[in-house]
């Protein structure tokens, strides 16, 4: 069983849309609740949504507050436990900050993307070589995936999820379960 | 790789509420979309939505019309290719009899479910049992998951995904996305 501190970031600004132009993504409110759960189900240690945008943070607390104060939670517990773990931050330095706060530890952030990239490093052997006096934070992209300056700008990159056909145009929602229970079953 | 045909069957009746009571649920859309990118990536050779209700079948199809044949297709055809695999039935014996229909071998069907049940074999232990001469259907239930009775009908059934953390409350999206890259990875 893994006991690293992983955390998870569910990034919509910096990502790219289909014609490769960096943008800042709308909110899918889906994306938290199955992130959410999944994340619970392995035991990361904590998600946090990164958006700039002031109406999709709105957005996001809204379903917070639905489903872990209001009567989302009474009537399904368990999808507030899920989402007590998610946090609605600005950017990415935030979530790096944030962890800090909570771990004591330096970060290190490691990338996702559906493409394939140089040095990237599968989820597998990731998990062995997590280190105790590390924290640990994967980012997802949102829309198209992570810009490509947001990608060099982490310390590492896992390899992307690839099936046998070709066809890689998993939603983030599959990409983010497929990844940590590669991760997490060592 | 594993070139058997296995196809995939979300179930929509029957299945079961919070309170256990057997009933038809709503259909989710993203759950086509999601279960349609995962199973195109992996390659499984159909995926059958079931549902008895009128109404969801009218739905199912006009979210299939849109991303095949309307504006959804031209704009992003990745998405059509992943819908391209859908067909809408109304029963578990009309998923059977299509794919006889299309595959002529005789089916073997295997049930999923979040709670242990005896007998239920690892992914990887099933990749390993294909035979050429079988179809493979593995059924995925919306809602709190499929009946027992269903189960029970049933040739076979996986063991459930399991984190590390007691919790059990995957999305089907998760699931399934979990499930065929366990099943696919061989």
């Amino acid at each position: 069983m893994l006991e690293n501190d992983i955390y998870l970031a569910l990034i919509h600004s910096p990502v790219v849309n289909k014609k490769g132009e960096v943008i800042a993504s709308a909110l899918t409110t889906i994306d938290m609740h199955d992130i959410a759960r999944a994340g619970k189900t392995f035991g990361v240690k904590g998600i946090f949504v990164v958006t700039p945008l002031e109406d999709q943070k709105v957005l996001a607390r809204e379903v917070l507050d639905h489903w872990i104060c209001g009567v989302g939670g009474r009537i399904n517990p368990f999808r507030k436990q899920a989402l007590e773990l998610i946090k609605i931050v600005s950017s990415f330095d935030d979530v790096q900050k944030e962890i800090v706060k909570t771990s004591g530890k330096p970060v290190i952030s490691i990338a996702t993307s559906a493409a394939r990239h140089k040095g990237a490093i599968a989820a597998d052997s990731f998990s062995q070589k997590l280190e105790d006096n590390f924290s640990y934070v994967i980012a997802f992209g949102t829309a198209w995936g992570l810009s490509n300056d947001f990608i060099k700008q982490c310390d590492g990159i896992l390899e992307p999820v690839k099936g046998h056909t070709g066809y890689n145009h998993l939603s983030v929602r599959s990409a983010v379960s497929i990844l940590l229970d590669r991760i997490f079953r060592v």
